[in-house]
């Protein structure tokens, strides 16, 4: 199960609307099939590892770190696919939430003879699989938000300048961590101050195009944005309520809009509203890059399930900008805080990773 | 000498004005005396590491963290113990520059016939030796700010909440950090707001009371403050022209004036000066714990020699107080910089400490 765990992990970002599931297929103690999730979320991982098992699949045991599906999607369901290579015992990490699954599967298996071992690393595979888990069950996105700052927490000098407060090492992790993310989020401000095309450059990863995506309730972001230049999906999050007129330069330029509730107090959307909108669409993990406003709303919200930040080793003051705007917090006790899993040395900065407390 | 710059380690903290060195005496490839500076710096390192190996010192070799004395100051020059005790053979890491010393003491242990090795482990000792090299050198203590804040730099509530950021484990490691150093200094809002003892709270830490420094310049700090409560030395700078009943007051209260001319911009003191103000006094390692006035004054003059950073899993948003107030910094260039040499999970939290780049 944990070999089918790294290979559900090989598939993160690349899978949504479906999960990144890993599978293989043992026989007499020797792997005889691995799988994992394509990119675009097909063939399944158990399509995968069967038919690179070919016969050896009959009487072997299949591990599989979420339920097999027992529905006919876009492509007929797995639970059929191992009955049919005679597979002996299934053994599987987590039940599939999907109401369309939810256990069903197991029992199609379970009618066909087949010995079913259910919650095997259970944990491990809620980690790989928290995305899918999160966006059937909750209807929202896993959101990691990203910043990268000061010690003192300054993302950018009072001009502005911010290229570069963390260095190379850093930079290509910001990339690797994309590729692992459906979408990257940014508020209209620092799409503004920067131009950034929020692409992820990684050499020799086979990724399906990473979504960027734009909060921007006062359809701040121009056609001419660096976003737009590239083929990889570019969506607008805005307002109800502008002219079709800038709607459509923007569409123009290949955006998808995207309507979403301003949220109440008046400054930006409502960020449950939009990370609903995002999961509607089916993006299962998204990571947010900033702006202030944005990490703000998204932390007051209690809607930051990973924190990745990056602290370079140098202090600013406090005439720099903020990573994150006023919460307003009164009360230390009220401050979100979190439960740091790791902190990796990346050239002079210092990467640490956090899951909410 | 790795044994010997240990034994020094020990005494930091409590050896000032004096610096603290480790002695260990070899004899056929077994330790026969080990020492370090006493509490209060006397007697020396050699002295004591002499006094335990008695006549087996007879023929050894001395290996010394810094260079032995050879004047007459409060106790007899430590080269005269040595040739006197038939010491074959000195190492010594690094050369002492008090102008006393600097050289002359490895030529009278030349000058007696004994064989004298210089500069072995030259750069391990200087990190031990530091302040007291800076404070002869440069007329300057050796500067460690210490900062507790969470992920995006805050130290407070706008409120003025503080207590606690950090969990107890790195409070512990600031009790700990404030026995290395000769004094803890903070500005005068710091103390205002936290009325803090600053008092170094360890158990079993044989320790000369750590000084207790106020930063100062408007003489805010009142004769009710906790820090005069511990017997501890308290010492309170401010510029010049206070009406003379406000620092008796203090006076009364045991406090040492020190008066520091003003900064040029008009807020707070001179930092160089202040610091050349506690070099004179003998200080060789100040401990800054904050707040962010001084800390920024001290960043801005390049007067940080290291860097120690408790970062809290938690984000409190741009309404919490600073750690570091505003430089004013324009270009990303002129940022301080410093170089990472140690992160250390304390808890929840993370301490990362540096040195000036």
């Amino acid at each position: 199960m944990r070999a089918a765990l790294l290979l559900a992990g090989r598939g993160l970002g690349n899978t949504w609307p479906n999960p990144s599931v890993g599978c293989v297929i043992v026989k007499d103690g020797v792997v005889v099939g691995r799988g994992w999730t394509a990119p675009g979320g097909r063939p399944h991982a158990e399509t995968e590892a069967l038919g690179r098992a070919g016969r050896a699949a009959y009487g072997a045991t299949a591990y599989v770190t979420l339920e097999p599906c027992c529905h006919w999607g876009r492509t007929p369901p797995c639970t059929g696919a191992l009955i049919a290579a005679g597979v002996a015992r299934v053994v599987v990490a987590l039940r599939d939430p999907d109401p369309r699954v939810d256990g069903q599967g197991l029992d199609q298996l379970r009618a066909a003879g087949i010995e079913v071992t259910e919650g095997v690393l259970r944990e491990e595979a809620m980690a790989v699989t928290a995305g899918f888990i999160k966006r059937v069950a909750d209807g929202l996105p896993l959101v990691t938000l990203k910043l990268a700052s000061t010690l003192d927490g300054r993302i950018a000098t009072r001009t502005g300048e911010s290229r570069w407060i963390t260095g190379p090492a850093a930079r290509r992790a910001v990339h690797a961590m994309r590729a692992r993310h459906d979408a990257v989020l940014v508020g209209s401000g620092t799409l503004l101050a920067d131009d950034p095309d929020l692409t992820c450059r990684l050499d020799g990863a086979a990724k399906i195009p990473t979504v960027r995506v734009v909060a921007d309730a006062r359809l701040r972001t121009p056609p001419t944005a660096r976003l737009f230049t590239s083929t990889a999906p570019a969506w607008v999050a805005t307002r109800p309520g502008h002219p079709a007129q800038a709607l459509e330069a923007l569409q123009a330029r290949g955006a998808e809009i995207i309507e979403v509730p301003a949220a109440e107090t008046g400054a930006g959307l409502d960020a449950g509203a939009l990370m609903r909108a995002l999961a509607v669409r089916g993006l299962t993990r998204v990571m947010v890059e900033g702006g202030a406003g944005l990490a703000a709303a998204l932390l007051r919200a209690g809607l930051v399930d990973r924190l990745a930040w990056f602290h370079a080793p140098a202090v600013m003051g406090a005439d720099g900008r903020p990573a994150a705007d006023a919460s307003p917090l009164d009360v230390l006790a009220a401050m979100p805080r979190f439960r740091r899993v790791s902190a990796v040395s990346l050239g002079p900065d210092l990467l640490s990773e956090f899951e909410a407390a």
